[in-house]
């Protein structure tokens, strides 16, 4: 990696005159932690302490990249990258050929571990941040599952007012993380609970339920796929995407485990309306899969339909693609089918259309050609990243109810 | 470290006739990943792939030594250690003298960082696992602080029944971390829902409400404690305990936090019994010094106090403690004071008492000595560790209210 050594030693040489005079550190991590930081202009000064290393890289959200730190005289190693693109990113460090996260960094979810993630500003945007307006609660909620025989974690976003306006019923979205990721990504790196607040508050959405379960699911007895040979053995790390694959988690099972559990739980335990036309369904990327497979086979309990990244019609897992026979033919009538949907939604990344992206779009070309309407969005310059998903959430929850 | 270099070689050299036979890979590990394992007799495996380090080594909870991992011809370190504590150990990786995280760990923020933690299971144990029982929601909740201007987010147990039985009121405990730790570790490392789900099926406990508080706040302008000069420098690192100062985060403001603004923001949110004979505080190792300084300081507003291998008086910070003068004098009159808190419980670990656990032992014995009711709790052979703080809890939970 000459040309990016040069690069690094070169940025590292001017980083404190560069990066230093405007640079903060990034609102990831953890607390007093001063690296990473970020410039203004969104390039990222990564450091850290490893005295006896020989080499010290870090790769960066979807740039496989690795960026070489330079070692300084204090045990310190200290890199720079281009500027980022806005919003969340992943990323490691890879310490003499270990893969390891940044101890300065919080973890979030994702590539089957807990990465570091960098959030990069976004000039003027706040539609995910914390603002003065009423918050909703994410409730950690325990159900046990027959289907699995384990105990299921999900997370429950009650809307501002739940507690208090207790003759109220309200209707759910049921949002799905990606493949490595888990339960708490929607949360953590999506910050659905803020976008939500700041939608509710400015009336562009009704207030609901969002219901975020583990996207994981194997009866019991069956065997789960295989484990890692270590921990070090790369199941979603260099090269690999959220939404690539099913990490280590089998899902055969979730959509029994959502039809037959997790909605029953939900309607029994929350104050929801529990009918179709109150009811949706979106994911990102394998979240999105899931989706599809689970509303579209059972359009009786969905009137709300979005895939985030994600596509439809087994074209995510490379299988053909036929209307006439998909999801028990339901897409055959389409007529019928605009009317019984109120929305399908398909989203993708503007930079990532030359990768997962392409079965996105194909399979919107393949909705539309067969008659269904489908709503497309196309989120300006981000690839198979949080900020596409954040942006997705914050364009589809509008339409909802 | 020969001896344990020696140690650790043959102890790789047989680990797998050994480990391997009943090692199952740790509760704490994430989804799909073999190691670290624990063998019957709690002997803990550890594994990381690191093809071009010199050394890696492991460190394990309140046990200081760092034990060194043996490469394999794969890139793959292993290494075993002896027996551990059953409970949660947090440890960290070094590779190559960088302190890391392990990529096959769930994260646990500690030690001002998310740092790799292992369970170590415990014979004949479950009272902090899920059962078959009515379970409580854990909600993230979010609240504006004028104090210090910032957005702040507390943890609320609300237990089973809280959404149905609209006309109940409950009282309140509210639950202190340690230094280094935050607002998740009641959750995470403590186990604060099965424990009290536990508890009150068992009609052990009351149903209550538990608040658990981010333990940091500074007044806004006021500079908040020097950060470390990277990430890497080891403020609570190698030989550093949770409880030991206040890792990165100030506290000066906290209590006036608790007092004026988390209080009544929870008495106004949720359906407390607002008056000091339903509020309880307790809290671990800073959390314990905080309790003692923010119930005893507002008698009028808790009636039960618990410190869990934290002491009072100013002695964890090494001041003298008077009984006269401390807390403005309300221990003077020990009648009156007994008279009106109805619990005064310390706590401490049977493996911490030539360490943090001293400054508690005399803490304990100057109450007593001016005829202050104490309940002492000493954990049977656990240090200043999470097993030691559920247990209190445990024990705690029933005396109240």
């Amino acid at each position: 990696m000459r040309l990016l050594l040069v690069f690094s030693i070169l940025s590292a040489g001017f980083c404190w005159a560069q990066a230093g005079d405007d640079s903060k550190p990034a609102s990831s991590n953890v607390m007093g932690a001063q690296y990473p930081r970020i410039s203004s202009d969104l390039r990222a000064t990564f450091r850290l302490r490893a005295p006896d290393a020989r080499t010290v890289q870090v790769q960066v959200g979807a740039d496989q990249t690795h960026y070489d730190l330079v070692k300084g005289a204090d045990g310190t190693w200290t890199g720079i990258t281009p500027p980022l693109v806005p919003g969340f990113h992943y990323y490691f460090f890879f310490v003499d050929g270990a893969q390891v996260s940044d101890p300065a960094s919080h973890a979030f979810y994702g590539y089957s571990r807990d990465s570091s993630g960098i959030e990069a500003p976004e000039k003027g945007v706040d539609y995910y941040e914390p603002k003065d307006v009423p918050h909703g609660d994410v409730r950690a909620h325990w159900y046990y599952s027959k289907l699995t025989e384990a105990w299921r974690r999900c997370f429950v976003y009650t809307p501002p007012g739940y507690d208090t306006n207790i003759r109220l019923r309200y209707p759910v979205l049921y949002l799905q993380h990606g493949s490595g990721e888990d339960e708490t990504g929607w949360s953590n790196q999506g910050r659905v609970s803020f976008i939500l607040d700041n939608l509710i508050a400015a009336k562009k959405a009704k207030p609901m339920i969002v219901v975020m379960d583990r996207g994981y699911a194997t009866r019991a007895g069956e065997p789960a796929p295989a484990p890692p040979a270590a921990p070090g053995a790369q199941p979603a790390g260099r090269g690999a995407q959220p939404g690539r694959g099913a990490g280590f988690g089998g899902t055969s099972a979730f959509e029994d485990v959502v039809i037959n559990e997790l909605i029953p739980m939900v309607d029994s335990t929350f104050r929801t309306l529990p009918d179709r036309e109150h009811r949706a369904m979106a994911g990102l990327s394998m979240g999105g899969m899931q989706t599809f497979q689970i509303a579209l086979n059972h359009l009786d309990k969905f009137a709300y339909i979005g895939g985030f990244s994600g596509a439809g019609g087994g074209m995510g897992r490379g299988a053909a693609f036929d209307v006439k026979t998909a999801y028990n033919g339901v897409l055959n009538d389409a007529a019928a089918f605009n009317k019984k949907v109120k929305l399908v939604w398909v989203g993708a990344g503007g930079a990532e259309l030359n990768g997962i992206g392409a079965s996105v779009v194909s399979f919107r070309d393949a909705l539309q050609k067969a008659g269904i309407k489908v709503v497309y969005y196309e989120s300006p310059g981000t690839a198979h990243e949080w900020l596409t998903w954040r942006r997705d959430l914050n364009e589809f929850a509008p339409r909802l109810f």
